[in-house]
Order: structure tokens, then sequence, then C-alpha cells
């Protein structure tokens, strides 16, 4: 660890605590990880990635079925795990529940990868 | 998709073909979800982690059981995927083989999530 010693410990404002250059605690490494599961499916990146190209940055389920090719209830079922891991954010409106990208959450993800 | 609309495709050198701004295709979600999944568990992070961090940026397997608290051959099988996904590169010298980061395989990663 000689090769670090007398760096300053980097900062970086993200969801979890932040990471020193020396190495990522057991605590980090859990809630990377399980953060990066979330979203480490074709199906839920390509879910985002078309939230985001939608009109407006918004989309309900209605709108991803077809793109995607995949039934409504498993569409909804990839949609809860990227809203509870904080990819998405979620707002019912009428009968349908809207999506967006959760502001800074994938740029977030991306710093942390590149200070590890 | 009108928000895209008239901007340029966004250039990004990486192990994948370029992404679009307007979703990810069926082949570039499999691939990015593929690497991911080789990172996405708690020590495998770890390992990157505490490979970038030894000294001169490089750790052979008996330098990485004891910090990570693992069997040799659990922490060898780690290794081997993450050397199989691109993250680490392995060079043998004597009995052992020293593990280094590969140059810019983090950032290549990092790059893509932000370009969803």
């Amino acid at each position: 660890m000689s090769s670090t010693m007398g760096l300053p410990v980097t900062d970086v404002t993200a969801c979890c605590a932040p990471l020193s250059r020396e190495s990522l605690s057991p605590e980090n490494a859990e809630a990377l990880a399980r953060s990066m599961k979330a979203l480490a499916d074709p199906a839920r990146l390509r879910l985002v990635s078309l939230v985001a190209a939608h009109d407006g940055g918004e989309a309900c389920v209605c709108d991803l079925i077809e793109p995607l090719g995949l039934s409504q209830p498993t569409v909804s079922h990839h949609l809860k795990i990227l809203t509870e891991a904080g990819f998405l954010t979620r707002s019912k409106r009428g009968q349908w529940a809207y999506y967006r990208l959760a502001p800074g959450a994938l740029d977030s993800l991306a710093r942390l990868l590149v200070t590890i």
C-alpha cells in the first residue's frame, strides 16, 4: 500500500460513503455490488436507456412493452427493481405510473467505478 | 425521442460498439450486462480495489487471501472471472501469477454507463 501513502482520501459525492484509495471496505463493496446487480441485466439496461430516450425523458409501462418485446408483468418487475435501486423515479398519474431516470444515479455509479 | 433529435451520436471508445443516444441495442445490452455481472460481486469489487492499491499496482493470489479472508481456490476463481472479463491482466512469473488492473477497463465501463 506504500504507493498510496500520503495521498488524500478521494472525495466522492455518491450514495455510498467515500471510498479511500487504499481499498474498498466490505460494507461499500456490498452496497456497490447490490447497486450494480440491479442494473446488470440486459432488459433492465435497455429499460433505463429507453426511458432516457423517450419524449421528455419520461415513459410509462405502456411505452416500454413493445420496444422491449416483453410482457407487461415482466416489464413492471424490472421497473420495480430499477426504482428500488434508485436508478428510476416513479410518479403515478391517472391509471399509469411514469418513470424517469433518477438524476445523477448513473453518474454516481460511474464515479464510484473509476475511484476503485 | 424528440429530446435527442439533432444531437450527434456519442463517441465512446470502449469494448462495445458506440451507443446511440436513442437506445441501447439488445446486443450492446447483453455485452454490457455480462461485463457488469463479472464485477457486481462484493469479493470481486474488493479484489479489484486491493490489486489497484497494492505496491506497484500489482498483486499475486498470496497477497490477496489474507485481506479478503477467503481461501486460495475461491480467490483464484474470482480472479479468473475478472481476468476473463477484461478487468485484470495476468502474468506468470516463477510459481505465482501476478495481477494488475487492465488499463482503461473501469473507465470504459463508467463511460458506457453515463452514455445510457
